[in-house]
């Protein structure tokens, strides 16, 4: 019997141990029993509030130490790789201090409550050269880099058109109380979840050039805490709907919406071609809709996920076995070890979160004006 | 034995052997062995553009005579009923004609090549106080009855959105050549198709208010005729995405697109509220997808056409026996009658059909115009 | 104008003006609008209990005359083609006066109510030369015909299984009461509809070799008539599950159900292959899922309907406008026409069916004997 | 800041570093982050065939030590619970020996080569007390959980109907060479994937009472190994269709099928009863159907898993998120540290997986002896 030999460690330190917290620790922690990495991830720190959060958060999570000061968590030697998943107004700080320190930076969607903050970050972390990724998950999906694969090998012709949603129904009650996600500051159902159904637009066909967008507050009032009888006015979106021309002249359309009462997670689209099409939707996140032929044998064919869509032949070798949510984030995280150990690229990397924050902007003026606003057009 | 005795007779006269004419041929000829009638129908005269093909047309689909002048068919005492599904641009001289000769109106959609006209028509049969009907036969769906049903029952709550579209796929070649449909009298896709799924929103939701559209030309030219190697520009559009504000203040998006490689009949719709949501789609015509309840139990039913379903229950005592296309005519053809014999209303009637161009207009308005258009306001 | 010119026609003469009755009397009314046919039917009779019901029929379903001697009718010149839609115990006597007046005679299925009778009938009609069809109209969609062109192709390689269906509710309330349905004579759920998917699988497959079935009655005792509350034994399967085994040595499985609570019309099947496998049910009629391929593009691919699929063509120039149920007798009632005029034969014809309703007692023997049976084994 | 508080440690030792081998550490690793457990589970050794393969496996799947000699890893006191992942021929002698140490066993399935061999098991576990595990895994999907409630509450009435089948295919191909699978000891669809569906079966509706099954040989010889030429007989089957009757009197069907081409994860089954039904796929295992109702709003309603369907909610607060099948492992582990700790039970335990086989062997003899056989009626 011997023990075990270690590959070079990482040590990561995660600020925040809430629903995100959590998938990022479990991301971690399973992420060398699944990947050949070049490095192995290890537990350093976590940070959160209070002393006590933090100790309840590393005794379950797994990490080594804790603390309520994640300036002091940055600066230790012990972290390489910085996680944030604190409330989305404390990113710029938070990432701002990792750059500083010369730390790959993990940073959680949104990257920043404004576009120019986020661009501050951006502008921050490419003159310093750290590796960063931001936390579009869904992006990660097996079947999204098919997708991608499909549009590019022309299978689907020339692109012709687009049609995406992201839709929840998590606001749709109108007693949904106020929270951070109400509020003005990056708040609301298309910058919340609008921007994942943006980052897969530009991901699919690159940046959105021109958008024409109706940003429609359903509930006016909501209580302003769970279970209160006191309501306040809304101010941000319920549901969006947008039409969007992409740098490239493809037109289509957006819509964002966090009161879809009936949907859970369709984050979908459809990319129409002159030869065939995509159609996707992560309620059903293992199978992708392909469309191909003419005539007497043309039709959708589902094409599930298996191992010859990498990289779900780290979770499997046979097809059928479904990946979930916690699993894209596994994915996330195992291109961010990749990137961190040769100094390369993730995707999305802050620019490009930076460029979703911009485009979720650039709707949400076009609403205001009652007319079509150019992407970056003010700035 | 004894020979049948005849309910009171109404004479057919249609004009038009085509797909559509077959249409209403088989519809008239089927509609007295499953409805319970008040009169029943005779197919009397068949006109179309040569007596030969006007006398192959009668044999065929079995009308009693035949003409290639439609003014006298119009004039016989022995057509009650004048069923128009000659080209668009004759619809108008043929209904005012059918108008002035005191007939009940049964027209094809588009009702004609603009509102203006379409406007005419109206006024020229409400003046006289002529039945009329308009043929965007998917209203008759018994699902979509069902639909109107649940969201006026309060079922699905207070209307929050509505997201729909009518996407086919029959120009997506760009070699498939020029025809009436790319007239710009009253052709494109927003014209053709869209139309629909204007009717359908404003059959489920009432009339639309303001739009904010894109009319997109996608092939900028096409073969001048099938198998022709010349070929000419495109000027109406392959696909719109359209924003619009419902009258009530229900906001949502409409999609048009005739080049939609994969879809042969998406004309679908998706009606949200704060307790529930209904969703449709043409390609599963025979299922409405209705969404209730909260916690455990919650989830999207699929409801099957059954009898429960008037009038489906006219096709068949049980459920599970599908619906098809042609029997939706036959439901159109039945609410005809009753309405001939009653001097009822149809739903859609010439007014109705009016104000479905006029959306067309107000989108196509609002894409030249690049702006929010109010629908109707130019007038 | 000219009065029209008619083919030469064909006079039927129907019996019975219940929901097959009407569906029989709609397809011959329709028929000739759609399909292009050497001869013209024309509703010459119709036979029914009484004088009075018979005369509503003809009224309503547009036959020139009524009566209600059935042999009377069969003898009649004006009679050509004798549809009988009339109760089960009354097919042999009626196909077999029809044979013997030289009639072509379309059965209802099943063709009889014991094996032994509907070789008798099978017999008369093949030694008078006679055109025969049984109403398996399942068998008519085109989607059917796509499979059955797709396995013969070797597109799916060798068949290596199957698995078929026919499951609906109409009998799963426990309060449903007695009907000739229940009758031991030719009832039960296994007569009634698993004589459907029998058809089905000898229409892919070729006939089936050995059998071991469970026919079982779930509800001992049902109402003696609608709404009664004496009640009395039920004797015939409400349920039967079947292993069975095809000439070829193909293996699956065959249910027949008419207590599936929540089917409405799972007239289903999956045929698997060596490369490639279909998955059809009724209850999404209008497609059919192929699979093919291997590796990263592998999928169930959704066909739909279309002109591509004849005689989908007779009915609409365009895909996705769906079939109906009573379309497929239409196309039932045109391949008839077509045999009649070439004497040619039908699929499926007397014998045919003879074969479908062996099959189904030796699955019924198989049951009561507690062990596999095999078909025609006992002739 | 402090060093984090452990709970009560919990010492795993694994065996086997294969694909299983990583599901279970992978769940290990996971589970304390996700449940609220009464202790924590530390992956202490690992054993597999060689030094260098548990040496890497250790390492890369995080275990403190590694060895070739599972003997001594079973009788090491870090070790609390004994992780079996080895070829099934070894599960015996492995289970022995850590029952006879009192270790706490949690075996992946099949239990072990013959039923004998498996009771031998069950009643060795019995008689020292140990806690045991089985790996069924599908059985702890939320949905698996929720179908069971729901028949449970009489929500679907009387149980009438079962139709189960477990079809994958990845032995569809005649050039899939032989392995562990196609073993007669213990090999064969039926006992490798059959196993999942009559579990899946027993756990629903309860012990099955007597079988009549057919299993099929469909490729009769295959390669000797991956890439051979040469061939040998392939004596166990690739496919078996079994009726089956439970002991509560419902009847219904089973299919096992590792052959069928199209299917990747078709692990399904449709429980019906008088009020309601239930069907489930693998294939969409984040959504259980259920229908109830009656009439026009009648259907089967789309239950997407979620928070309200524990323990969904370990693994996200929000529905839409799906669990993948590495997520069910973690489940199973929850449960087996829980059970460790309160001496408890685990479905299914050792008694439970001899059950399964017991069924799968009176399928194998049913076929053989091609007629009904009363399961454990030889014992």
């Amino acid at each position: 019997m011997s023990s075990t030999t270690e590959k070079s460690l990482l040590g990561i330190g995660l600020i925040g141990s809430g629903f995100m917290g959590r998938c990022h620790a479990n991301a971690f922690g399973a992420v060398s029993g699944l990947f050949d990495l070049p490095a192995q991830p290890v537990k350093a720190m976590l940070a959160d509030a209070t002393d006590e959060i933090a100790q309840a958060g590393a005794s379950a999570l797994g990490f080594a130490r804790a603390t309520s000061d994640w300036q002091e968590m940055i600066a230790d030697d012990a972290v390489d790789i910085v996680a944030i998943t604190a409330p989305n107004i404390l990113h710029e700080p938070m990432a701002l201090a990792a750059i500083a320190a010369g730390k790959t930076v993990y940073c959680e969607k949104p990257l920043s409550t404004t576009a120019a903050s986020a661009l501050k970050m951006t502008e921050a972390a490419e003159v310093s050269g750290v590796v960063t990724s931001v936390g579009f998950n869904f992006l990660r999906n097996p079947m999204v880099a098919l997708a991608r694969e499909i549009i590019a090998s022309g299978e689907i012709g020339e692109v012709t058109g687009f049609r995406g949603r992201h839709a929840e129904n998590y606001m749709a009650n109108p007693d949904a109380p106020h929270s951070f996600r109400t509020d003005p500051q990056g708040g609301g159902a298309l910058a919340d979840i609008g921007s994942h159904i943006i980052s897969m637009a530009r991901h699919l066909l690159g940046p959105i050039a021109e958008v024409s967008a109706d940003c429609q507050t359903i509930y006016p009032t909501r209580p302003v805490a769970a279970g209160a009888t006191e309501r306040s006015p809304v101010v941000v979106d319920d549901m969006t709907h947008a039409l969007v021309r992409f740098d490239s002249g493809v037109a289509g359309s957006i819509e964002a919406n966090w009161a879809a009462t009936g949907r859970t997670m369709d984050l979908s689209f459809e990319v129409t071609g002159s030869k065939g099409a995509i159609s996707f939707s992560q309620e059903n996140m293992n199978e992708l809709l392909v469309y191909s032929g003419s005539g007497a044998g043309a039709g959708y064919k589902r094409i599930e996920a298996g191992p010859s869509h990498p990289p779900y032949d780290r979770f499997c070798p046979a097809p059928g076995h479904h990946l979930g949510f916690n699993d894209l984030k596994i994915i996330e995280v195992a291109e961010l070890i990749d990137a961190h150990m040769s100094r390369g690229k993730c995707t999305p990397d802050f620019r490009e979160a930076w460029a979703v924050q911009q485009t979720v902007e650039a709707m949400q003026t076009s609403s205001q004006e009652h007319c079509w606003i150019t992407v970056g057009g003010a700035t």
